[in-house]
């Protein structure tokens, strides 16, 4: 009875670290050192290696160690017949919401574009924009979605949201289901995707979606680089349509240095850091799924196979 | 009796039609223009050419067109004995707050750092602060620093002020006066200066102040330029001890070419331009005080001689 953890990144020998420390009871193995794989019933992961679940035949189940799951639905080797868990941790909420709040207010206030004056000696003070002067449009009400457009509207943004299905927030209009999505983009001065990536996402920040917007609106995305056609948002920038975008998530990452993201100025980059998964917050909830398993009580944070998140 | 706009900035005319098309009794020219100097009763300055006052025999009073008066002080032939008004407007408290807001966040989430590493296709995810993380010192607690201090409290900074006298501000920490300078400063992980330039305060944020505040620090300094020691400034950031600074004012605006903040990565400059006076707001005001001027009423929001703000 053992826990695997495969991702490719240099954070493997950490998460072990705490989660040991959390709980000195657990055998817990990186995927890169020798241990009985026949022995494996847990596996944490982030995106990882396509096909390296298949060599562990005894999986009982297996959990993203992040929000989203997307990478795992992708993996057409994965284990689909398991329990998938995912993580849904305050704090990752709380960290997405500062970083929109931030990007924003960033927005209004020009400050980038300062910044690259600056290092020009450029003097140009250019009219700013007010809280009060714009509307945000939530796409997606999950726990970050709703996390966001609650904390947007405290300080006094005019906030509305769309999903699915109707919600009911305070003081945040809701819109649901695709006939409602068009007055919903019609009223998105600025327009924040947390969205799951799906089949029915995918793709979903396209130039159809971009006419909607009123003239000179600003996007974000923080939510997966498959959410969005890059070209038809350079279109749309060009033809000055959107005013510009925030962007922490791209269709390969790090970003290739040839793809024209770089270059412009009317986009800010941020290197997929909006809100990053903290093992003090998360480790408690993999060891107590853990143990629920051994004790046949249901995990928590199941995963839909239907919805795909 | 008549009204004069004297100012070296292009705003002039806009000012002059906003104030004409809100009482079109009142008499009002441009300093550039043919008038009578003898006629004119109320003179509306902003860092108007020095000595240029002294051509007005019969000014009744002297108003300053924005929230400071520190350039009416600096001019030893402004004509001291009358009344002088300064503008408080709540839009340009709203506006200072909302972009002292913005330099923060910016500085918790790193973006202006993201956008520089952009422009050289640098891929370097960094880690972040949080709201909770960060103990916020506002240095002066008038109408803007009030108004500053209680918003970043309601988004869920911890926020101490230091003012002369004592302020009863809900869930704002007040120090006052000479001896409490030194612990406030002990707590501000984040100092924004918001004082009124005077005698007491040029100067005041200099290498004893640096070295009051926690190490990594950073300075926000959106008050005016006489309030910075430049050279200390760079010296504590230099050692490391200030992690790095937002600045909106100078000694001199526009910023020359040749000083040493225009190439400094940790400074983050914008020009001037946190908050700037609105034509809609502060006309109403100008007129108000006009008319009981000539019903001999009080003036509103009348400057202390005393305390030069």
């Amino acid at each position: 009875m053992s826990i695997v953890i495969i991702r490719q990144d240099d954070k493997i020998e950490s998460w072990k670290k705490a989660i040991q420390s959390y709980d000195a009871t657990l055998e817990v193995y990186s995927y890169l050192e020798p241990h009985d794989k026949e022995k494996v019933e847990v596996a944490l992961v982030w995106k990882h290696p396509r096909g390296s679940l298949k060599e562990y035949p005894n999986l009982a189940y297996l959990a993203s160690m992040g929000a989203g799951v997307d990478f795992i639905f992708e993996d057409n080797t994965a284990p689909l017949a398991i329990p998938i868990t995912r993580v849904v941790d305050r704090q990752l909420a709380i960290d997405m919401s500062e970083h929109v709040l931030a990007l924003i207010l960033n927005y209004l206030k020009g400050l980038d574009t300062y910044k690259v004056n600056q290092t020009k000696k450029i003097w140009k003070p250019t009219p700013y924009k007010r809280i009060a002067d714009v509307r945000v449009g939530i796409l997606g009400l999950g726990v970050l979605g709703t996390q966001v457009a609650q904390d947007l509207a405290k300080v006094g943004f005019t906030v509305q949201g769309w999903a699915n299905t109707h919600k009911e927030l305070q003081n945040i209009k809701s819109y649901a289901g695709k006939n409602e999505l068009n007055p919903f983009l019609n009223k998105s001065d600025i327009l924040v995707c947390l969205l799951p990536l799906t089949e029915a996402t995918t793709g979903i920040l396209n130039k159809q979606l971009f006419s909607q917007l009123p003239k000179n609106a600003y996007l974000i995305n923080v939510a997966r680089g498959g959410h969005l056609v890059d070209q038809d948002l350079r279109d749309f920038i060009n033809n000055q349509h959107i005013s510009g975008a925030s962007l922490d998530v791209y269709h390969e990452e790090p970003l290739p240095k040839d793809h024209f993201f770089w270059n412009f100025d009317e986009i800010l980059m941020t290197p997929h850091h909006a809100s990053v998964s903290d093992t003090n917050s998360v480790v408690p909830q993999i060891v107590e799924n853990y143990q629920r398993m051994q004790a046949g009580l249901p995990l928590l944070n199941l995963v839909s196979k239907n919805k795909g998140y």
